[in-house]
């Protein structure tokens, strides 16, 4: 395909990678590029997938997934979600990355249209691109001010064209969640289309303000066009281990099967076996690393108050640079240079975002409390 | 994309699935269907993963793979293969069945040609349709009566839009090995076209007949050119792990690094450490496997003498069944009815092969033998 010329190394990537170079060559740097959770994957997952090995799960699986795995994912949605689905229409997949894949796969037709909500992940424009060329993308900016959406707008760009909207709620990189005023508003602006929405809720996890998740899945008159997308990466500190899982129509169901088949076979059966039981685990790391996420928004509130929106949920969120007259690349270049922190620049999640840039929140507080602090002495002295 | 509507679900797990039923339902079904070695993963490979998950590798790695693992598939390439080739141009994949999805995808652009011999494995097709829809495929039947290749008709086919040729020696399901021969024919053919060789040889080390596996990666006027795919899969029974590789010219290993980062991010970390010296592993199943694949191909050729090529390699071999009258579906159907038998139909493997079905030589010999004195009683009542 043509886009495989096209398509560039992931920034995200880049500043990452920047930053362990540096690491390897003795300089001490604070890494907020990181996008994975650093608390350790529950015992009782590693446990169940080393006698998963032991007994025999290395072989093929179904192409949708092992029918426990399946029907434990419908209780979780059921308790967490309030989704009511039937483990058929369940896919277990490697990462909750391809699940997206598969899904814009088994709905985009030539010339369809896709709104997409910026700034956004990294991966949702290539993944459109990979799934159908011909497909164009509306990218719908949050305002600036306040992460609200211009639903006027929204409006105004949908089309019987549009056969998708992404949504990912908690958002990478804002944090923006999609508030229950903000689905009423989506609900009355896509009945007259038929457009699927495609829900990534990999964050959901992740609270750190007062919105409560929801599920669109959950919700009476939509929930028929809803593929649900999510995974075990974040919520159980998994990022290595690649298993997620979608939740989708019949008719788009057989679609996605029949292409897993084509592309992965299946995701590693001892693997999916060793996360069976995932959704009953209490009292894992997770907690003390919302508390500690909680802890660091009020640090950057303190600190940076005028250039920073807290986050409703996620491990990520984005500084406005706009006043230091930098470029995200050439802010977070010199940021690295200069005080040995890294950050990811925002033109990574959306052209107009050239005047953020976003930071991760997953290293220890002191680590990142001094990371903070040398942003604002940076922005200090650029502003001057 | 289109085509999520247009392909259907694999003929070849079909079969396998239609055994399963059977057995669950407490019929003894032979099944001849299965496409995965039955020895056990070396305990090496389950030690040292099992190890890693212990030891932190949980994370994500290089989308590439961990250079410790690229670092051992180039020095296994040197040792088995012939092939000289920086860990740089290896990446590391889900499987050897995405490492030729990332290829095609890597290579062809709206319009370009694909050359692919059949019968072939049943992913190849879609997968270019997934690449690329435009492309077009040209299909290649070796002679049924000895499984030789038409050069003269390559050379008809061949052309200046021609921009990848599919080799899979051994080969799914014919167990067909390009021999020395087969190469010269084939460089001296493709000299004056600027197209790229993809060589799948998951089966490498599945050798029943007098050819020895040659690598084209290895052949020193068109290296450049060849994308080498291979995988643990098969070699060291572990179909359920998704572990597969490629090696690549640097061009195209960008390209692949670049669509793999939005495809799959990476191959799970703690099974990429935990194959790191698996090619050093001697005196495991694959040697007696080997020994029972000689001793059923030796079987046939005593029972179905006049039906049976015996295959060069690989785990598979073809059944001719013209003289039953039967097309390939109603065969696999009748035959799992009447004699509780599963075989594949060839009609799977390509169009013209609709006279044949395939066995799978992996489950034990004395079952496998009992199978096929079951077939041959169900032919020589239709040939009646």
């Amino acid at each position: 395909m043509s886009l495989s010329k096209e398509i560039k190394y992931s920034i995200t990537l880049k500043f990452a990678e920047l930053a362990r170079q540096k690491n390897r060559n003795g300089e001490n740097i604070i890494s907020l590029g990181i996008g994975e959770p650093m608390f350790d994957t529950p015992k009782e997952i590693v446990d169940e997938t080393i006698s998963a090995i032991n007994n025999g799960y290395t072989r093929y699986s179904n192409s949708s997934g092992l029918i426990e795995l399946r029907t434990s994912i419908a209780e979780k949605f059921i308790l967490d979600n309030k989704i009511n689905i039937d483990p058929e229409n369940i896919v277990v997949t490697p990462g909750a990355k391809q699940a997206m894949l598969l899904s814009l796969m088994s709905i985009l037709e030539p010339g369809d249209e896709v709104i997409n909500f910026t700034p956004c992940y990294v991966s949702y424009v290539p993944q459109v691109k990979i799934a159908e060329p011909t497909a164009i993308i509306h990218n719908i900016d949050l305002n600036k001010n306040d992460f609200t959406i211009d639903w006027e707008f929204f409006s105004k760009i949908i089309n019987n064209k549009t056969k998708a909207v992404i949504i990912n709620s908690p958002n990478n990189p804002s944090g923006k969640m999609f508030s229950n005023e903000d689905y009423l508003e989506l609900i009355k602006r896509i009945e007259n289309f038929n457009c699927y929405l495609l829900s990534d809720e990999i964050y959901e996890k992740f609270i750190i303000g007062e919105v409560k998740h929801i599920s669109p899945g959950s919700i009476e008159n939509i929930k028929n066009r809803v593929i649900t997308i999510n995974g075990f990466s974040k919520t159980f500190s998994m990022t290595g281990w690649r298993i997620g899982y979608l939740a989708a129509p019949e008719e788009i169901r057989h679609r996605i099967v029949k292409l897993a088949q084509h592309i992965n076979t299946n995701t590693v059966t001892f693997i999916q076996k060793g996360v069976c039981n995932a959704y009953k685990i209490n009292n894992y790391g997770l907690e003390n690393f919302n508390k500690s996420l909680r802890k660091k928004v009020d640090f950057m509130l303190k600190v940076l108050p005028n250039v920073f929106l807290p986050p409703d949920g996620g491990i990520f969120s984005l500084l406005n640079i706009r006043n230091t007259g930098f470029d995200s690349d050439s802010f977070a270049t010199q940021l690295l240079n200069e005080h040995n922190v890294a950050v990811t620049p925002g033109i990574g999640f959306g052209h107009n975002w050239d005047d953020h840039v976003r930071l991760s929140m997953v290293i220890n507080s002191k680590q990142f409390f001094k990371g903070i602090n040398l942003i604002n002495d940076f922005i200090s002295n650029a502003v001057k």
